[in-house]
């Protein structure tokens, strides 16, 4: 599972954020302090941690991943990050 | 048919994930288990999978194909992939 | 003139696809298949042609040009293109 | 700390820019003569210096890091910058 | 000063393109032929030239500049370009 995506809502200096959907690998989940939720009216669970994106991001470096690209939609900032296979 | 643009609406958590124009490759489209479409009022169709787009990017990158630009409009995120000519 | 933009509103699995800027090359523009139009109100020409940006990027990349960076502004969804000077 | 992001509003032509989270390391926030303030409303706290942008990316890269990619939500403008690890 | 930033607004077509803040490389600036303006109803200056982003990026890299990301926020595209320390 080489790619993650972690978002962010608005502003950066403050969580959660959001790194993870329902196929997500659980340990790396585990790793990341991240807790699986449904929110009211989605018909999707996520997993979100209580963390800003830099810290997240300092945290995926550790188990391997790299920023390959970085956008935004409407008031969501998204990173995408790949970890090469072995 | 080395540049793949994947696109998936407001939430990276869930489909579906638009993967292809209907000029796309049809073995791609074939191996990603995608359908064509058209939506109504569009002038054209698409090629659509029920599958969160990170789980698309793992596909595509099984297939050769890497992630080269990430970008957002309105509210549709996108990812443009390439796979370099043998 | 080693960059090259494109763009396209809104959707990406349609055309058309703007290709160029009044200064662009025009050599570039012929094998694109391009035309030069001026729209209504607008103060300046630009080079289009009746392809999806997928299909530009295919052909582009036949020309020597590569990816640098996509980005969104508004509805339109943005192609930044260069090729290494010989 | 490998991660840094730094954000602007609006313009990129002049400050404040800011450069960190409650989090963020305190050596690097004193080298970019950032200070520490909570605007009204937020319940986070939020480094900001009063430069444009393009000054806050060469003092970074005076201290080793690099843009991996940039990024625009809603009229925020986004860098995202990482230094490698010894 | 290795980073420069440039934006123009809505359209790639045509300028203007604005290149630098009032603390940009005045041998750069020149260089570009742009003015420094300072628009009515703004608390700074910026440095403008009358052409489309793409002339400007070709300008930029035979002055040894790259681009390194590219973003949008609300109209506006904005090219980073960053050039190596000799």
């Amino acid at each position: 599972m080489p790619y993650v995506m972690i978002t962010t809502l608005i502003r950066l200096e403050n969580g959660p954020t959001v790194v993870g959907d329902e196929a997500s690998d659980r340990d790396l989940m585990a790793y990341l302090g991240a807790s699986l939720v449904q929110k009211t009216g989605n018909p999707f669970k996520e997993w979100v941690v209580d963390l800003p994106p830099r810290v997240v991001l300092n945290k995926l470096e550790d188990a391997g991943y790299k920023v390959v690209g970085t956008a935004g939609i409407g008031q969501t900032a998204i990173w995408t990050l790949h970890k090469p296979k072995e």
